[in-house]
């Protein structure tokens, strides 16, 4: 039985700050700088959804790209794209959006989505220069 | 006399929504659909600045792109970057944040800090596959 | 008033080979090389269209990018993606499909889809390191 | 001993269709959709292959990535490049060619062309938003 | 007769120093900058060439990109690959190998190789960041 | 606890020639070929510096990348970016820097420099088609 990963890489575009409510507005200048601008920054986020299983015989697939896509968008991009997630997306009404939150988010949204016997990693880039690996 | 085009690509992550304050709100969710969340969304913006005159036979430019970021620096990405548009930009107070408006604010901006035997052109990303040329 | 060009990216995967079918056998080998191969090959194809005119005052754009993509997938992607251009899309039936002349039949199509007011533009990548622009 | 994964990154070009000979033409188009057109359709295939292994202290290499490329050349991209997978490929005239199993006959085709010592990993981009690693 | 431009991108790895040599070491220091590294530095240059004419009924091309690819090879990238620009490409002794140099030399030395019926524009990109057109 | 990895995506630009001076000239040739130049040639160095690591509780952060960057600034990229490698810096006055090498040096100089309990990798990019890992 042969193993291997498959990519699908999805897009979102939204709006965001970082902000952590237990600390004080001070405090949070500080530690978050420009990115706690109170008024919301946004970036073009790219999703690369890895999942790792058995090759099945019959179909050649791991998985198939278009289902994955599917579970993806609904489940994902079409909760997060061209919104607020702080203001718009429910998760995050209690937990700061950094790249390695937004990434745990979309990892424990989908594994309930996906065949339990598939492996399961999320990259998320919130900027070409800046990007998160889920788990480790 | 040699003459070429020099290009210096920058960039800047915000917030905006579309929205033209002399429609309704009905006719903005009709006209600009998702774009127009009231919570914003937000991009990550390539600018790409494109100045067109001699070949400089002393210095071998026809601009120092060192010099020219730094004049994009001060004057438009520090300005925008990790901003909401609408909210922290004067220019799209009163002027709704297409990428085309927002490529003809960046133009005039800069147009008066350049010499003015300089060309300029703007090129805006919004996102990888949408993005504007002013002027045209 | 002021002018800008919107460019809309979009992509389509098909199979081609050239041939042209006024030339022997030998004379296309010789010609197209591996391009000309009996059994096909293909392409990931880059599509960019770029249409220039007025922004407009109301709306702040030059096109609305979500209508132009629907008319680039209605009228070319829908038709091109998954396809054997030569087999299975009419224009290349009789007319070798060569970047240059995939773009033209892009152009051709959608010229009569747009708005006339609207000047056209189409970049065609058939990889990174080959691509046309029709019309010059 | 230091040990490191050294890349090399390729492509090639190639026509191909989804079709499992053991089930009939309507389940084919059933589980494949638009990738079984009988006609074939194609990519722009990139191929990263990484080689780990210990530095050697003499050369600072763990391989030398021009002699790399050319047993990638010799074996893989010269046999596939303008080919249609199905019909030109040996390997794909009994074998599904998902990105998969492409991926698993490049791994095969290179491990016995290797030296015993360097471990090998095929990544294989089909398109920029769906890649495979093999193995897992 | 219907005119395409048909685009083919090639690359090279140099070293190079900005220099004027009629200019002080210290006039040099001070206009150049970390550019004047007496040392040298060095770039990965990507370059497109862009050639412009009418598509030729017989064969459907503007150009052979492979026919074009192999002059840019032999009278430009062979010669500028893994070479020291000031030291090792005769044109650079006398003239500062700044983009726009380096884009100058390169239509020059094109020109006379190709066609006189098609046009010719140099794109020269010394980084993702930094690049020229020539001519304008 | 749950435990993630950042990237940071940095670059360079430098000059260098593999050469092992405990070899002769004329091995260094054979083993080299054209990157043995004696004059030196170049690159765009693209460098990814991974750390993996728990995500802090309050900070929502594996690491800041702020200050992430500002470490390789300061203590890589300010050193390497511009210079030649072989002449201009102090690590490879006595070793080879093929990218392995290069790739090392900079592990061992940001180690000492980041919280022990951070793991690191280094992915360094010496053109989009040769890169290494390191450790493997």
């Amino acid at each position: 039985m042969k193993k291997a990963s498959v990519h699908r890489k999805e897009h979102f575009n939204a709006a965001h700050r970082l902000h952590n409510p237990l600390l004080t507005d001070e405090e949070n200048r500080e530690l978050y700088g420009k990115c706690n601008n109170p008024n919301f920054h946004g970036h073009n986020y790219e999703l690369v959804v890895k999942v790792t299983g058995p090759i099945d015989e019959k179909t050649g697939y791991v998985a198939d790209t278009k289902i994955l896509s599917n579970i993806i968008k609904e489940h994902v991009t079409d909760r997060f794209d061209h919104k607020n997630l702080n203001l718009d997306v429910e998760e995050f009404k209690t937990l700061n959006p950094t790249t390695e939150n937004v990434a745990v988010v979309i990892y424990e949204t989908l594994r309930g989505k996906l065949p339990a016997e598939l492996d399961l990693k999320i990259y998320l880039y919130e900027t070409e220069r800046n990007f998160v690996e889920y788990p480790a």
